[in-house]
């Protein structure tokens, strides 16, 4: 949090609060975009101060993702709406098996949002992004009247190598594969709804936000034969496993008894009535790899999982009816499905 | 705009407004963005429907841009929303120098927000995209409460080649370069306000929302010395030549005669009391070139102006107290600077 230091370099006295006249494209953008963002960023490709970014291609395949990110409110335990923007497409290129290297930053203010809070967000965003070893190199500034967008909302698009062979991709995935996941379940989304509903827990969870990169580059050095990644945001485990099987036109059956969910979120789900199946994490993903490589899969994700709960949960199977099925602590089994409703809006 | 003759794919019976639970990450998003984005955004890079988009780098040197668009109305004359989403960041590709390859596309939306319009606006993006040579290639989908987001917010970035030896940022500007504008100016600000206010013009003025990567690419291609583009957005012309002055260190001195502003928009100015010089356009580009190319460089421009208007402006001076001056109709002068505070929100 050293970054927070500085206090903020745009005089605040004289703009304490964002303006629509800062997203006008005149003198008071300029200034914002010149002596807050760039200030927050500082790298060469964005002080050329041009409409975009220029740099060499680092390899002959390249990875390419944008995410929105809406999520309330914008300072929660664990994170904040900076970091969650720079790790969710940093974690996203991580899924495509590419080394992240740009991102762009595209803020969306409202008019009346504290310069401070936003210096607040800028510093975050830069510190995230040296954790996970990127550049913000682009961005963009608009601003909406006032009740249009809870404070801001921010869009990110990434740009990665791929500097190896595999199709790290749905597509790949065939029966008999092994599915792991990287970390315990649910943190983030009763993060997020414990600050929103100032909802006083025994123990507070803080968000498992959090970048990837260094543990798929981890799988990729071992040899792992890879066949999918997929981090486990909106919908949690069960979204993502069954969009993945049906994506891939296979079926899986997992174990409960492999997935780790902490004390503190497992009370919250048992209190609110959530499943942390399909609650979002954001720190963790799920990895569908050779069966024989496996145990090595293993070893790997849990030697970066700091809060444990790395594990083989189960393994893909050929198509079937239902398509994903859970096996229970008393060998019952219940079908996994897609949430088709709303468990909790605006998470990410 | 034969693209619009089909219906929207997903059962506009069953949901014919966007919910909450578009953006939830469960079955609902996954029909959207299968169903609705993956329909009109159709291409195999995107079905492959992973995190992001994988694909071979194109040339050695490469440009990456981002832009949020928040214009009201969603729908104006002579384009909208999702037009410009595509045109805008193509334009800040081709403003680097690049040929536009990729774009993502992230969306905004609002709850209740009606899936036909969605349908239209995702198409009207489509057609866009075919038309600048680009893919839509990842994309993102977030739904926020009633009240919020206008509709839809949405943000593109943008990939582009850069296939050339030429440094083209304000840095390269040197005194004695040619300045000059590829067409009239203000059509888009005043079509966005006369939609949005329902003004009853004398005669309707169309927004110029056009892509302008092949004028740039005809500009290179005839071995033009550029060395620098900006398109005429938020600022119009004047904020453009100002920010470009001040970041290469230099001045300028325009000439009001060389401007051609449409009759229609110069009496909606005169009207209202705005100044064609602050207008935003958004298929215009200011080019600054080495001076014995300014007569090439305006043919190209003239070629590609298809409503007239491309002109040499004015000339690059060394730096000057004020910056940028104007020489009116009788040989007065006028300084030229960036609009203080905000004459017309949200125009993109």
């Amino acid at each position: 949090m050293s970054g927070f230091e500085f206090s903020c370099p745009l005089p605040i006295r004289d703009y304490p609060r964002v303006l629509l006249a800062h997203g006008g494209g005149g003198r008071l953008m300029h200034e914002l975009i010149s002596r807050l963002f760039r200030a927050a960023f500082d790298n060469p490709v964005l002080a050329a101060a041009h409409d975009g970014a220029a740099f060499d291609a680092p390899a002959a395949r390249l990875a390419f993702t944008t995410d929105s990110y809406v999520v309330r409110p914008l300072f929660f335990p664990g994170g904040d709406i900076g970091s969650r923007a720079v790790y969710g497409t940093v974690n996203d290129l991580a899924m495509c098996g590419a080394r992240a290297l740009h991102l762009s930053a595209g803020f969306i203010l409202e008019e009346g949002l504290e310069m401070q809070a936003l210096w607040r967000l800028a510093q975050s965003m830069a510190a995230a992004a040296r954790r996970a070893g990127v550049r913000i190199v682009t961005g963009d500034t608009k601003v909406v009247e006032r009740g249009k967008a809870d404070g801001l909302y921010v869009n990110t698009a990434g740009i990665g190598a791929i500097e190896h062979r595999l199709e790290i991709l749905p597509a790949s995935v065939r029966p008999g594969d092994a599915l792991l996941v990287s970390g315990d379940l649910g943190r983030h989304g009763i993060a997020v709804l414990a600050a929103r509903a100032e909802l006083a827990l025994e123990s507070a969870v803080e968000s498992d936000c959090a970048p990837l990169g260094e543990a798929v580059q981890a799988l990729l050095a071992q040899g792992i034969e890879i066949h999918c990644l997929r981090d486990l945001t909106r919908g949690g485990l069960a979204a993502a496993v069954v969009e993945v099987a049906e994506a891939s036109r296979t079926g899986a059956r997992l174990s409960e008894s492999a997935l780790a969910v902490c004390e503190p979120v497992r009370s919250a789900c048992e209190l609110l009535g959530f499943d942390p199946l399909h609650l979002a994490c954001e720190g963790r993903f799920a990895a569908w790899v050779a069966p024989r490589d496996a145990g090595r899969a293993l070893q790997v994700l849990s030697a970066h999982a700091p809060e444990g709960g790395a594990a083989i949960i189960g393994e893909v199977t050929a198509p079937s009816r239902p398509r994903v099925v859970i096996r229970g602590p008393f060998a019952t089994e219940r079908v996994l499905d897609m949430p088709s409703g709303e468990q909790l809006p605006r998470i990410c």
